[in-house]
């Protein structure tokens, strides 16, 4: 499908923005700003006016770059993101070490042999095994669905090179990438299982640019690891077209390789309750990115609108009752940090009142999912009224999923809340080399520390418990 | 500059094309169909509805793909496209030699050192020499503009990287990369003069995606010949932040080669007049492409539409009084199609009685301007007829450059005439990796057919003297 200019598309969504903007900073607060949502009211509006996050993001894209889990170009990220913390006044900023198998890219060349010879744009999935040394080189099976491969008998992809070309549906939450991810997570195996000697997918992605989609596979543990790769959109429609004629047979080289010893590490700065300091509202987001972009939608957005939120919080005159603490994650990508953190933190999970976490980019949230329960309550009627003015409702159902890196602390029974946004072209750059700042809408990424702003801070200062909402009395 | 998803302005485009073509299906042919008039309105419906250069396409970029100019892609490509005129009942199919230095691409990498490692994205410029062996590690000096890289005095580069990163203008007519062309084709000798050990500028293109343009390059005889590479725009950017903070140094490793003893091949069919066979009508767009994409709107687009257009015509009953000739030029890319074919057919200049090229992809033509003095004739009148129901006129002004392919020609005194194209997003994707199949608008593919098969059989048919429009009697 081919793009075209949107120049005045863009210029029409900056000016209801701006709009916004101007309307909420001529709300009249309806105290005098000494309520919980006067207050909350007041920070959203300075969200929206701060610069401070998109400089955050700038600083991180250009001064550290791309910062894949376990190499020193997190370390260094990890260092950089704590200076910041300490620079902008939160309290208790610290690392905790996680300990990790770092998977490293190497060479990732591929091309048709015969009956054309020419080059395909693809990139090693996260965690592959490596080609033989030189390459291998094969004919391809394509199949245009997934279903299709998983309806191919055993060994009837013996020596062959698997092709998966099934295309993510693009959808405005962004559940396409959740409905095509087995494509990628679980595909590898199954084409081993069939016999299969490598394998390749569509990247999983909405555009159709010449720039694969990276992203971490699992092996199943009872079927041989084979390489695997994704290929670019383009890339994927040319073997299509090219098997429609007759056999092809491609070469492919990727030599990745892993360091077992290697570690991440978690940032973390807090914003001191006032009056129950050991009640925790966590934000949080992932430091690491993957290594082809400079990880500026993901996750470097994340960070930079759960950092600026807290950030203004900490600035106020009296801090919230409970804690804010901003976590920044390490090794996401690799599917770490969920699990780890919640290992490390189980003791203290009873105390985190509510988690969030953001990882969708910038794109304008409309949406905020409470824990189950908490839809009616005061709190929700108090940010309700705080977030009508910057375009975001609260829906009665609770989140599902609320994020990889508090999918832990979830599962140990913490209250989560999210927030939904616009994810319609989320999946054009992300996990690609074009992962980069310039992407990144500074109007839409202060919406959405505004929205954390306020949430965050109410509901620190509440009394709500979200577990005995989730649970009323009968 | 974020892009974002463009279905529905993609969709009210196509709506609108289609309207378009029902409305040209749906117009009474004015007389019989045997009036010259009539049978370029016949053959401009027939090519609305034709998908006949849509597969062309389709064939060139999947069974050939890329085809950069000497190669044996180009070959294959040159073997392809005379089958295919051929197979499409063109006359007097032939090829004819262009003897030339063809120049291979390498290895291109590039990264930051210091302060803050990360990889660039960059592609080398077509003629450039290669880095010494191990490549070049130096400071950059980075231009914000071309002007300030020729304001710097001599020697003031003396072992630095010269970076200009000048954007280039998004213009509906293309016109923003004529005028940023001098930074890739002089800048290189520019920078050396100055000191400079090599070379990098933002890639000439409108895109925001971390593909980078190729392009070539003219040494100056009296500056030492540097290494030269486009970055691509965010890697551009990213400079820009970077060198604000302080010095930066990258290192660049490029290793293109050259073989003299190239061969490149010119494909020429004809539809043979029925009268005036000597006089020759010639439409161009040339054969070879970038080694980065497919070359489908560069020129694949053009092949597909001088060779769809000739192809109906000959499927006349009758063909028209002059010849028409279609050449598709070889090693376009590299400078030497036009001069190549001028000399070659010196002596057959005075017989051809206009020339023109499609080089601009497959956007909708727009406007058709014709030999000086020529928009006033009977010979336009017909032709703004058979134009006006494809949305396009005759403005009064004859083309300036009508491409490079033809340029030979028009300095040996060829008349020559040209289509605007809308041009908007052309530069998105051109001399990139992203120069694809699937980046053609069939609609609009067809629409160029049908502008070109209706000027192409009229300036045939009609006896119009477009020397002697020039130069009117006083």
């Amino acid at each position: 499908m081919r793009r075209m200019s949107s120049d005045s598309l863009l210029k029409r969504r900056h000016a209801a923005l701006g709009l916004l903007c101007i309307m909420a900073l001529a709300t009249p607060p309806a105290r005098a700003g000494d309520t919980p949502l006067g207050i909350a009211q007041q920070l959203s509006r300075a969200a929206l006016a701060d610069g401070w996050s998109h400089n955050f993001l700038e600083g991180l894209t250009t001064e550290i770059g791309p910062r894949l889990a376990g190499t020193e170009a997190e370390a260094r990220a990890a260092d950089w993101a704590e200076a910041q913390l300490k620079a902008a006044g939160f309290d208790a900023v610290h690392r905790e070490p996680v300990p990790m198998t770092a998977w490293l890219r190497g060479v990732e060349t591929a091309e048709v042999v015969t009956p054309s010879p020419q080059r395909l744009v693809l990139t090693t999935l996260g965690g592959s095994v490596a080609t033989p040394a030189g390459g291998v080189e094969a004919e391809i099976a394509v199949f245009r669905t997934y279903a299709e491969l998983l309806a191919a008998p055993p060994g009837s992809l013996a020596g062959k090179i698997a092709v998966v070309t099934e295309r993510m549906v693009r959808v405005e939450d962004g559940s396409g990438y959740g409905a095509a991810n087995p494509i990628r997570r679980t595909g590898p195996s199954e084409a081993a299982r069939r016999g299969a000697i490598a394998y390749l997918l569509r990247s999983l992605g909405t555009d159709s640019h010449r720039l694969a989609h990276a992203g971490a596979l699992n092996y199943a543990a009872d079927a041989p690891k084979i390489p695997a790769a994704a290929l670019a959109g383009p890339d994927a429609d040319q073997l299509e077209r090219l098997t429609s004629r007759g056999p092809v047979r491609i070469r492919l080289v990727l030599t990745p390789t892993e360091r077992p010893d290697a570690q991440s590490w978690t940032v973390v700065g807090e914003v001191k309750g006032r009056e129950l300091p050991d009640q925790i509202v966590l934000l949080g987001a992932h430091l690491d990115s993957w290594d082809l972009g400079t990880g500026a939608t993901d996750d470097g957005a994340g960070l930079a609108i759960v950092a600026g939120a807290a950030r203004l919080i900490a600035a106020l005159p009296a801090h919230p009752r409970r804690t804010i603490r901003v976590v920044l994650f390490g090794a996401e990508e690799m599917d770490y940090s969920g699990a780890a953190y919640a290992k490390d933190h189980a003791a203290e999970a009873l105390h985190i009142t509510v988690a969030a976490e953001t990882d969708f980019g910038a794109g304008k949230a409309y949406a905020l999912q409470l824990p189950a329960g908490a839809a009616g309550s005061p709190f929700a009627r108090d940010l309700a009224q705080a977030l009508t003015p910057l375009g975001v409702f609260i829906p009665r159902d609770p989140p599902q999923f609320a994020g990889a890196d508090i999918q832990g602390l979830q599962h140990a029974g913490v209250p989560v809340m999210a927030a939904r946004q616009n994810g319609l072209d989320y999946f054009d750059t992300h996990h690609t080399a074009d992962d980069t700042f310039d992407k990144i809408d500074p109007a839409e990424l202060a919406q959405n520390v505004a929205v954390w702003a306020a949430a965050a801070y109410l509901a620190a200062e509440d009394d709500i418990d979200f577990r005995a909402t989730a649970t009323p009395a009968h």
